[in-house]
């Protein structure tokens, strides 16, 4: 089984794991339907691409590990699609939770993926309890509060909106603990992993931003321009377009010197590449990047 | 210090978490705000009482425990309250989270606490990590999906709903975690703890929808007959008050049977039967319950 199938079959275990006659019927369709088909499993990949990098990793547990990451990312896009939010209609080309089952419904399923989540993380961990408590604390403390995903979403509340915290919280906090929870599947310390995490969300949020305003290459039908309708800062509309290519560059660039010391480093830093050379065509790293340590 | 004085610190240490400049000041205050000044706290005092029963628990366990436990208990209480669920204005006499923040802002407390309640159970078990899943695994199933109070809440999108299934998952599975959370921190299996734990649950929700239908005794200025108004089904509705007081006076008699033998059964059941009969009135449980094993 490659990385993606081992991500799908890990989701629908989990998944699997609500059906009950006891159930409410609405709730586990949307809960379904919220979690497939999915979108490019990005931060599970992470997850998984660092656990083997690390080396000795137990392929079942960073697998589940990294379920447990993508059920919390399908949470946030729940709620973040909600009327009080984006009031986005359609999400991954279908439409989105509530336009299909409804408020309450979509506001229960992200709780219900949340706490599903944690759930499948303690499973994961279930025979090395050692780690259990450091890989929830990771996975905790980059989606609550103060410092992620809630903390992230919670800032486009505010009138004054710091454009580097947000970004940090909303973005970058679920891909440091995609690299923090790889390396901890693979009995690694999380923290040496938490600055190329963040650096590799923070890109991916400037190739966002980007996109937001000129538009993405790759789906074209994607509405543009959001961040401005809803008020929320942008850094290509901060600094333009092509200034945010050269931020975008140079964080694709800072993330890949810091990934730690490693079996797999070499491997890992072209994987990356090749990633971000085909989200972001104008992205080109030194070769130098991968004999540093 | 005594129990209820115990629980506030230990939620004002995990709130206090929270706090950073990171943190959007509004999102800061909204969590604040949900959570304190508490209600009558029942449940994590429930957790804390069969915790001491149980003999031999660490208080600082038990009591981080019972904290993360509340902090669930809020949680849900601030997504009940938006207007696609029960629509109220006020919760604990002052105007509910969404009233005073807004309704994107009451999500995100929602979203927060349970992550919070996570955290707190995580921190709490750092040390005794071989009891950490358990305790995880406890509170996922007793919040989630299919049979937690995200289910419960769940069924009332639904047109047929099964009553006794919705209290079960809505109101009887906290208990069920508030019992088995308090053996756990006392190094004891939840199992035995389960069935007692649903039973008092059970009856605290017959207590509820009878006071829905004739009026809380000791509050006077809560609003009535909100079940019917929202289309919610009522035991005191669908089989009469009088009726419904026997229901919950037998299920107290039942929960009190259901207590496992441990050191403090005579102590703890004492306590039941005195919560109990301030709440119903007319409830006499038999002296015979103490002596049973």
């Amino acid at each position: 089984m490659n990385a993606g199938e081992s991500i799908e079959r890990a989701l629908k275990d989990a998944v699997t794991k609500t059906h009950a006659p006891t159930c409410p019927p609405k709730l586990g369709s949307a809960l379904r339907y919220a979690v497939f088909p999915g979108g490019a499993r990005i931060r599970p990949r992470l997850c998984l691409s660092v656990a083997q990098a690390c080396g000795g990793a137990d392929e079942k547990l960073a697998v589940s590990t990294a379920a447990a990451l993508e059920l919390m990312h399908c949470a946030s896009l729940v709620h973040d699609d909600l009327p009080c939010f984006d009031d986005a209609d359609t999400r991954r080309d279908k439409p989105s939770v509530h336009k299909a089952f409804g408020e309450s419904t979509a506001i229960l399923v992200g709780d219900a993926l949340i706490i599903l989540a944690f759930e499948t993380l303690a499973e994961a961990f279930a025979h090395t309890p050692q780690r259990l408590a450091a890989a929830l604390r990771l996975l905790s403390q980059n989606t609550g509060v103060p410092m992620g995903i809630a903390a992230g979403q919670a800032w486009e509340a505010e009138d004054d909106i710091p454009l580097d915290t947000y970004h940090r919280a909303k973005t970058g906090a679920l891909f440091a603990a995609a690299t923090g929870l790889g390396a901890i599947a693979a009995g690694r310390d999380a923290k040496d992993w938490k600055s190329c995490g963040m650096l590799v969300g923070m890109a991916f949020q400037a190739i966002d931003d980007i996109r937001d305003v000129v538009g993405d290459p790759y789906r074209a039908s994607k509405p543009i321009q959001q961040d401005a309708r809803h008020e929320r800062p942008n850094l290509a509309l901060r600094m333009g377009p092509e200034a945010a290519e050269h931020n975008a560059a140079d964080l694709v660039e800072q993330s890949l010197h810091a990934i730690p010391a490693c079996p797999g480093r070499a491997h890992l830093i072209g994987k990356w590449q090749q990633q971000f050379q085909s989200l972001l065509p104008g992205t080109q790293t030194t070769p130098a990047a991968v004999q540093v340590a």
